[in-house]
């Protein structure tokens, strides 16, 4: 009989969960509502007793499973410890202690982000990488740093905030995170559309945006729009390449990296983002660092899941 | 009777050694010259030669030696190898599998301001953090970043190129990595000289430093006339503190790190350096990653040998 683990992927709105053997097959997955009633206090509960029924179904006696890995939205840093997360009510507590107590298996624990990032270099677009950065192009932009193999979670578990690297002196703007001037600003799906208006407003360039009502603009339509040639559109992926190649080169600089990974909504859009990012990435980047390969991410909404499960074989 | 660990640290004229114990006292230290001559491919038998001949004058047996550390002015992985060392006529070799050969204990390697981190955490201005920013602001700037206790040293070590980060767009003299608008190019001993000579001749502010020949400013000149409260000189600083506090802050951003150690020549100005640096800083950083104490190294031209020991001893 096998070994298995258990990768468990914490949201604001469900708990995603898998199953894998050591060798990464994700033999099954599932999810559970997360309650975030009484400032969180059943999430991890709840992810124990899901845990707990799998095992029944599935046969599986406690020592076959190595562990479980567990990946939440705050800072988490090296040993499992969260430093707050808004969305799920939760407050600074051992989550690794918590949910071991809870199942007798050994737990490990990581922000969502890094965990992703983890994932990617597992079995995703960053195979056979040691070191690579992540980047998640969604609502925000999201990141996860892959030092040695491992995540660079931080002294506080906020390593690899690379959505709230200050990228723009001249913002007015605020950030979520109460700067001016963030990648994300210009860089997330909300971000794109923020450039999209801007440029509209700031010429008289004839273009196929111009006839869709402007709350109705998003990042998709953006790069559709590019990819029919759309002068306008154009501009604004330039504008979107500056900052994002900018900000990737200033991270490379400092990490070193293999590989860079792009996922999120954002990176939909294709191969076709890399274009507009080289030119200024390799323009910023150290010479010693600037050989990256770029690569998309290929496990989507799963990210999380691998990259828990695999916390626990590192 | 006790162990020992040699620290080695390779400069472009001398090499520098170390005999520690392995509470990282310093028992002896000494110099050789580098002999740099045919591809420099005396410097380490050169190194063997001088630590066994310390071991048979201080009676120290092979097995009483844990290893040998040694840092090198290149970039240097976390397996030992070197891409390439211009300074010491060196291409790209395995430092480790070299020296362990020719002295049968083994050997770990690092590059120079990695290990000279390292040591600043060990023994120097970083004491008891695991998650250090080190920054030596010399004739260039170098940098190292400790996460978690070890060197980040990337995937062709040339992590915390800390000198190379991208910070100002409007930049057009080169820096000697053929890039523009590095950090090097404002915040080095010749980067502040560089500031200075700009400010007197864009403005016609008084300044004490108009009464000295411009070849001989100096970074201890301008900070010395800063703290005689001469306002060209204080503009200067505030130029100074903006660039070096907005690049710590993006480091700090991606790092997470619980202190930030700042060394070198410039550093010699004080504390004094911390009230320009700081606005910026926390202007920049990622609220997460604000926590940060800041303090001056301590170890000065020791720190490569604390540094290369404690490699051996990690």
């Amino acid at each position: 009989m096998g070994k298995y683990v258990f990768g468990v992927d914490v949201g604001g709105t469900t708990v995603k969960l898998g199953l894998f053997d050591v060798e990464g097959n994700l033999l099954d997955k599932w999810e559970i509502p997360t309650r975030k009633d009484n400032g969180g206090e059943n999430i991890l509960p709840d992810v124990a007793a899901s845990i707990k029924a799998k095992m029944a179904e599935k046969n599986v006696f406690k020592d076959d499973v190595i562990g479980v890995g567990l990946g939440a939205p705050g800072p988490v840093d090296g040993e499992g410890m969260v430093y707050g997360a808004v969305n799920l009510g939760w407050g600074t507590f051992s989550i690794r202690d918590t949910l071991m107590e809870l199942l007798d298996i050994p737990v490990k624990a990581g922000n969502d982000a890094n965990v992703a990032a983890l994932g990617e270099m597992w079995k995703g677009g960053g195979q056979g990488c040691k070191n690579l950065v992540a980047v998640t192009l969604g609502t925000g932009v999201g990141g996860g740093i892959i030092v040695n193999g491992s995540i660079l979670a931080g002294a506080l578990g906020a390593g690899g905030e690379i959505g709230h690297l200050h990228i723009e002196d001249n913002e007015t703007e605020r950030c979520n995170c109460g700067n001016t001037g963030c990648l994300e600003e210009y860089t997330s799906a909300t971000g794109v559309v923020r450039l999209a208006k801007r440029m509209l407003h700031s010429c008289d360039t004839p273009s196929m945006l111009r006839k869709i009502p402007e709350e109705k603009i998003s990042a998709k339509k953006v790069f559709d729009a590019v990819k029919d040639g759309d002068e306008l559109a154009i501009k604004i992926a330039e504008q979107f390449g500056e900052y994002l190649g900018k900000g990737l080169g200033v991270i490379a600089t400092i990490i070193n990296p293999e590989m860079i990974v792009i996922g999120g909504g954002v990176s939909k859009a294709g191969k076709i983002l890399f274009e507009y990012i080289s030119p200024y990435f390799y323009k910023t980047v150290f010479k010693g660092c600037g050989n990256v390969k770029f690569a998309l991410a290929t496990l989507g909404n799963d990210a999380g899941i691998y990259g828990s499960a695999k916390l626990v074989l590192e």
